[in-house]
């Protein structure tokens, strides 16, 4: 199952699009995809499926149409993973980490996957990292096992962690400044859930105006999802809707083999079985 | 004007307290104090003022017995500043931070200023930091002077910035992983709306089971308030109802001065005309 939020921003209708391709209008279910549906009993693929063969979820006209928005509403937080990927590392003269490296994004950067994404004033290093994006559906916290951390995935989704190099190594230390720019996580299009994905080898693509910049696969991660969020559990409590960057593999700006990104330039990011999305950078 | 939360966890009512110390029930007003309450035109104290005057808002009964809850609902996000006080910078052994240090706090931290504080398991490490905090009133979006910035702040509150100085420093390079542990940020008593307090020399005071650890004022920021809320904004889009931790006087265990907090430990942290908060720390 996946879910999906088309329409204009701040006016988007929570879609599910079930085994047979059909998208189908939640309204009667919830009035959004946010954490508290996520985290509904008996789970919400379920719920979907009990609701559609009740014939209570009506198709959603010109879905093919509409803006994407962001497949979760309002994340509560969202939590990186930085050098999780061991070419990457290698890219940027960083270690292997001994154990995950955790930053944090301002969750209201997400936006939907096709948005424009703004260069920020004063920017010279914008970069790009297609990423696979954990989203929260159960609460973790001191998670024991990784049975109780996979229980607490509700599901995955392509994110761009996009990063401004400069911001965010050249200007005190802390990498958030230069991870929080307006506009700077695209996440989608789709949230599929963790029944119907396996996130253990997953081909990632990005490109940049055409030309292939990375191209790796989930298998190369330090630490896969499932351990990400134990690990986490241990540090905060990860609530339903919040949304986990894991990692980009190699390929980025600042591993020196391209350009950083202008207005203009036209950023695809896809993963298998997770959609594909299509940002054009404009100036803040 | 002062705005608060009384009552139990999630069923806080939100109050204002004017300047003749009288608690007013802002349930007519508005459901909580949000950043769009906060956001309002001509700006919740006026809008608080006028229906006072009007009538509308009658005294709360037993306010004084009441738990008190965070002052603000949900905060978008919790955005911190480092090393902001020169004593402070000396006592970890840094340098004076030649601009803004920036990291950040999952929101969902934002705890009630007198509530129980959790010491996290495996933690040897878990310090205090008594911090003045701005809440965000209006957008702010690359802020150009000093006055835009200042006109997008709605108040001040006591917040305690609770650190896990291992997670923060030992595991990782990156800080949030230390501070985003469950409680760790204590907000309130009140929001004091800006017009009614001068941040630019206030006392701020910590104790832990009643000895004196931190004994600071504003007037030693390297950065100030309004200084800091203009800096941000070229990195990030500040919203209303978002929280900025200002930064932390000399005096943190961290310092070498004193243990790190144990369950059973009482922090009591202060600023002058914002308040006090009473912690109790307990075991995750």
């Amino acid at each position: 199952m996946q879910f999906a939020r088309l329409g204009p921003i701040g006016e988007e209708i929570p879609v599910a699009i079930d085994e047979d391709g059909r998208v189908l209008d939640l309204r009667s279910l919830t009035s959004d995809i946010t954490g508290a549906f996520l985290a509904s009993d008996p789970g919400p693929a379920q719920l979907v499926r009990h609701a559609r063969d009740a014939g209570d979820l009506p198709e959603l006209t010109g879905a093919d149409t509409m803006r994407r928005g962001a497949p979760v509403a309002r994340p509560g937080k969202v939590v990186c993973i930085g050098l999780n990927y061991r070419d990457h590392a290698a890219e940027t003269g960083a270690d292997i980490p001994a154990e995950p490296i955790v930053f944090m994004k301002d969750p209201s950067t997400v936006v939907g996957p096709d948005d424009t994404v703004l260069v920020p004033r004063g920017s010279e290093k914008t970069d790009w990292e297609v990423e696979l994006a954990v989203v929260v559906g159960r609460t973790a916290r001191y998670c024991d096992s990784a049975a109780d951390a996979a229980g607490c995935i509700a599901g995955y989704a392509v994110a761009n962690d996009v990063s401004e190099r400069a911001f965010q190594l050249e200007r005190g230390g802390q990498w958030d400044k230069g991870k929080s720019c307006e506009t700077f996580n695209p996440l989608g299009p789709w949230l599929v859930t963790a029944d119907a994905v396996d996130p253990a080898d997953l081909r990632m693509r990005l490109t940049v105006n055409g030309e292939v910049r990375q191209d790796g696969t989930t298998a190369d991660m330090v630490f896969d999802p499932v351990e990400v969020v134990r690990y986490l559990s241990q540090f905060m409590v990860l609530r339903p809707g919040d949304v986990i960057n894991t990692g980009t593999p190699a390929g980025v700006a600042l591993g020196g083999g391209a350009p950083y990104l202008r207005p203009g330039d036209v950023v695809e990011c896809s993963i298998d079985g997770l959609g594909t999305q299509r940002q054009t950078m404009g100036a803040a």
